[in-house]
């Protein structure tokens, strides 16, 4: 039964939705996408789910409580499944794989979800704990593991604006005769624009997951040769 | 002589500064970051640099031509020095860091700059000429040249981010519970949040650019085989 289709039981009064925290997410994603962040209003997502603003207080106290409810919608949608059935850099692979793809269609969430603390996010904390766990059974020690989920998700977010780009993002224009070298490879990249960011990110993924598994297995040190 | 102390020599006129392209970018970088770019307009961004709206329409047609000059500034800004100066793995990392630095100050530009053709913007195309023609000089061919750049600077867009995070962004909250091993790394990254984040970054440029270096010393091949 989902939250849009439950009904109040009131007697003899018009039926109106009963809210549920998944619905507001839905709802204000929807909105955030049309419109951005900037124009979400606690008045107007109450509105646009067909209740009163203070219906919509009971469950959430501000934009910034919406904000969660979206990270964490998002976040469950990410495949962890992998942890716990491959090995520990395979099933890393994979994960990033699924964070991007969730991300990739919702880039105008990046800004936001990026810098947002993942407090009283249940899906987005039960995510980390298997991905740190994973790591920490391949002897990776606690500041490491963060590094690394740190670093992934940077080229993860990074990535999915990538994947969104216009397919001439590297076209020179008018101005070819500044980069004659890089205008021939732009053309390269326009010729199929988003199978070429899905190779670009794939690559990157791949050789930093096997640097890490490298890492690992000959004992090297993560700590960053640059101070 | 810059442009703001520029002044039209108009006699018996009041005085009125004389635009320039880099006036424009640097009044429009102030509104963009104080208000966000979906309420820069151009009749705004004229009544900030004290000029008719006709005067401004004279050097940019658009909103997207003043962002294309928002870009070209910023990236001029980027350190390319070591290009030709350090060996290509090195002048990559001493680029994607100095880029990082650029963008962190202004993550509010990412969503827009991440996905804007580099139509019409020399500094912008002038580096990536740069970066280019290095990787081209490892032997490193056009196609794996255009999906290194992408992935590098995804990973620089990414890490901008979680470089402005808040300090508690893994704070588990209230819901511990749910994530008692990773919640224990939260804290190690609380502790010094900025210093982690730049820690985090330098470990995964650093093993990105390792392995690249590896690729091309063995001739491995750069296609991922993740299809």
């Amino acid at each position: 039964m989902t939250a849009e289709t439950t009904r109040s039981r009131g007697r003899g009064r018009p039926t109106s939705p009963v809210l549920s925290r998944e619905a507001i997410a839905a709802k204000a994603m929807t909105l955030v996408a049309e419109r951005g962040y900037d124009h979400l209003t606690m008045a107007g997502l109450a509105r646009k789910l067909g209740v009163s603003a203070s219906a919509l207080y009971n469950h959430v106290s501000s934009k910034h409580d919406v904000l969660v409810l979206i990270q964490d919608r998002l976040n469950a949608e990410i495949d962890c499944s992998a942890f716990g059935r491959l090995p520990w850099a395979e099933a890393l692979s994979a994960w990033a794989r699924s964070y991007r793809e969730c991300y990739v269609e919702h880039t105008e969430l990046i800004p936001l979800i990026a810098v947002l603390p993942i407090a009283d996010a249940p899906k987005s904390l039960e995510m980390y704990e298997r991905v740190f766990i994973a790591l920490h059974s391949a002897g990776i020690g606690d500041r490491d593991a963060v590094d690394i989920i740190a670093g992934i998700e940077a080229l993860v977010f990074g990535a999915a604006f990538d994947a969104s780009a216009p397919a001439d993002i590297f076209d020179p224009g008018s101005l070819g005769d500044i980069a004659p070298t890089f205008a021939r490879a732009a053309a390269l990249r326009a010729a199929d624009a988003r199978a070429s960011a899905d190779r670009a990110f794939e690559m990157a993924l791949e050789v930093l997951i096997d640097g890490l598994l490298r890492r690992v297995e000959t004992g090297e040190t993560f700590s960053p040769r640059h101070a």
